[in-house]
């Protein structure tokens, strides 16, 4: 195989990137030596100008041109309300919802022993210090394995900083049955949590 | 939604790339938000020097680093079998046998009136001038319903041109069974082709 050298670079790039694997990489690379030259260089521009034009947030560690962001930036924010993500793009989908109107805490990651991701490779014990006004935590962290032990951290680490059920509510978002599914479809762990998190109608 | 504008630069570039729906540009963006500097940076040199240091070959038009290519500068090269190809992916793949010592053409797609591709779209008249010493030609296109017709098109067109099957000998690549398959779950167009090309043992 003799891959052309420019080629073989922009393959091995490609193939870096996650759920890109060799064969997927190749024809991407190969696709772009069709393209108008305008194009792969707006996409290398992009790429420069991406860490360059954005900031993390330096109140919640969201992603933004400005820091602080467009949430904490916001006066009208209820600021009692303090909801913990995973990631960025988990903001921006709770802020599609058009339903929460509180402020984040993005961590950047979950506490993942198998890839070496303890609490201090994320943003995660500054939490306390955020803790002055708020009545709520909101723990909206994935419903997996890493997303739920990470959870259960959050809330120790909040008890254990001398804050109680009556001070500071801490709660999980809720898990069950995704609207539109099938019951008799739904797999086991899910069924069981819908029916833990019943509620009065 | 409210993706920082440098991250939705990034994500609409990856959009256009072929089977990189939004949700997965979204991840990919995001990603790189987290990785080095110096990585961002290569991935963008990388594709800025791909088309500068890459050229179409002017005989084959196969992609190099040098024109001609790789293949026709191999005065080793049986140039009496033509291979006609697709895209340059297939003669990496075909060269990968190692069984195929001839010469390629690639014609850098296929004819597809759906996506307004005819004959003039492609490099594929210029076959013509290239039968000096040629004395088969094999038409590897795919076997799709645009691959076959492109190789009857192509078969045409030689014998338009005023070559018998005696002169020039025009191939098609074999069809039939992958090695490793199963008949019995084998698509009935598959098994059909595969009895049709049956061979003496």
């Amino acid at each position: 195989m003799k891959l052309p050298r420019p080629v073989r670079s922009v393959v091995e790039q490609f193939e870096k990137l996650p759920g890109i694997g060799p064969k997927s990489a190749q024809r991407l690379a190969f696709y772009l030596l069709h393209v108008p030259d305008h194009v792969i260089e707006d996409f290398a521009q992009s790429l420069t100008q991406l860490k360059a034009n954005t900031k993390f947030c330096e109140i919640c560690h969201n992603i933004d041109e400005e820091s602080p962001c467009f949430v904490c930036a916001d006066p009208r924010r209820d600021t009692t309300k303090l909801c913990v993500v995973e990631n960025p793009l988990d903001v921006l989908a709770i802020e599609q919802t058009d339903t929460y109107k509180g402020v984040y805490h993005v961590l950047h990651g979950v506490i993942s022993p198998l890839e070496n991701i303890g609490p201090d490779q994320l943003y995660l014990r500054d939490i306390l210090q955020r803790l002055g006004s708020v009545e709520e935590v909101i723990l909206a962290t994935n419903p997996t394995m890493e997303g739920e032990a990470t959870a259960l951290y959050i809330e120790k680490l909040i008890r254990d900083a001398g804050h109680s059920q009556e001070d500071i509510k801490v709660t999980r978002i809720g898990h069950g049955l995704p609207i539109g599914a099938d019951i008799e479809y739904a797999d086991n762990v899910t069924l069981a949590r819908a029916l833990d998190g019943r509620r009065e109608i």
